[in-house]
């Protein structure tokens, strides 16, 4: 029995985006409401009702995707990033209170399989999507599937070693040098403050680099190159048809993307090298949001 | 129609390894040769001569583990390390030769499926192998499946960046802070001679270490401590239920695994972290025959 529709919630720092999403995509309805940051309780709370305020007759299951390292054996958050979620079994409890089929998955990954299977993956059966925010997330379409490791906590791509001993990461984070430490929005907010004084941030440093600002232009071609240096990783391990970028630091462009392709051409070894192309995600914000929703249906199919 | 044997050739820089293999991997005959370095045209047919020289009535087909990156469309070695093999049609060029069906892989892949078949990886569905000899191989095995990318060319382990911007890659890669560059046995060697003399080598440095001696022990502690940046990539990346070590340059042992077991714990993230087992290969040698004997099975299952 074939289920028409389910709903997909993505869940973020600032929002919870819920919608109504068919096999086709198509989100038939969608809905936000401001993401509650004080408590787990609250925060699980509002995710419920994000889910009973779209919910009809014709939902048969739900997909989350959470800004949070996964063990899909129970479901379960294990930590979570910018939102107050951490150690809970969130498949099983959403599961029983809602009566339905559910399915979690991390939010990159499920922007991956939003942007796989309606954007600009389309057609591949080996993809790589990162997600520049204020962190970097990634996901991974392997052989033609969604790629998630022994217990899901897979494809965190983000936290690649691009520098040995290098910076520490942020939040429960203990490593050094990962991507996200040196190629991501955060980081590029740090060094515009550095730059350009206190109230700089990421969105200015691109305005001004647009501008033709040389400073501007600097960090944001040191922060392509070290991106670079993590997409060729991911390309020598992966040899993918594709690599997409999302997120909203993305907006960068060719700022970013044109040194990170200068340094994989370096880093990447033949034929992967010649084989893979680089592009801009396409859904925007949707691919989160249908990206759950697939995750749900594929609880509603199992 | 099942096939009953099939012979597996590994290529190495100094020998060609065959032998007679049956599906549960046992090894009926086997034979060396020496491999001819002059020319490509030399070494195929001592490839050639290295299956004719063991075929009988029972062998239903041939695999080849080949030192060299891979273009599976074609059964294509692309480049190699250590061997007179570029840009040759290799599968097409020997079934057409032997009039069998032949499967061609990376070496380090073959020693990978070796390992997760009858070594170190058995009853492992997600697993990750490294081969630290004078270079860095690597190996995956995905979803209960050995993972080759989009044409074959995956799995390139050495060739993650763990030094953005870091010291040249040797050979045809063009790339900067590789971990082959920066923890394979090549590196042992030349750090052993700029601290003991030109006549030192990695071999010596692991003994001299093992003796006590603090600068070799400070040396390869420093190798593996990158190797630990390099695995922590891979665990974050896979979230694999087993890293397996082998190689030649894995007879260091705990002097390198034990600093790229505290590295890891530091740069991986949990769940992942606490799930994966760091442990050494089981089948030596063996694993790059076996393991070419398996894809040998592959092409004549296909």
């Amino acid at each position: 029995m074939a289920a028409d529709r389910v709903i997909g919630v993505d869940l973020g720092g600032t929002k919870i985006l819920a919608g109504v999403v068919d096999r086709h995509g198509t989100i038939e309805r969608r809905h936000e409401r401001p993401t509650p940051t004080s408590s787990q309780d609250e925060l699980l709370l509002e995710l419920e009702a994000a889910v009973v305020e779209l919910r009809d007759d014709g939902v048969a299951g739900v997909g989350f995707g959470v800004p949070s390292t996964i063990d899909q054996r129970a479901g379960r958050a294990v930590s979570s990033v910018n939102v107050p979620l951490a150690d809970v079994d969130l498949r099983a409890r959403m599961s029983e209170r809602l009566g339905l089929p559910v399915g979690v998955d991390n939010d990159a990954n499920a922007a991956a399989i939003g942007e796989w299977a309606f954007g600009a993956g389309r057609g591949t059966r080996h993809m790589v999507m990162l997600t520049l925010g204020t962190g970097i997330g990634g996901g991974l379409i392997l052989d033609g599937r969604p790629y998630r490791g022994a217990v899901g906590a897979a494809a965190e791509l983000g936290h690649i070693v691009i520098e040995h001993d290098g910076d520490p990461c942020q939040g429960t984070c203990t490593g050094r040098g990962h991507l996200e430490t040196l190629a991501s929005g955060n980081r590029a907010g740090a060094e515009a403050r550095a730059a350009f004084g206190p109230a700089a941030d990421a969105h200015r440093l691109v305005r001004l680099a647009s501008e033709g600002d040389t400073r501007a232009r600097a960090i944001l071609e040191r922060l392509g190159r070290r991106l670079g240096s993590g997409i060729a990783t991911l390309v020598n391990v992966f040899n993918p048809e594709l690599v997409v970028i999302g997120g909203g630091f993305a907006a960068a462009g060719d700022l970013v993307l044109a040194p990170a392709r200068e340094v994989l051409a370096r880093e990447a070894l033949s034929p992967a090298r010649e084989l893979v192309r680089v592009v801009r995600a396409e859904l925007g914000t949707a691919a989160g949001l249908v990206g759950a929703a697939l995750v749900g249906f594929e609880a509603v199919d199992r």
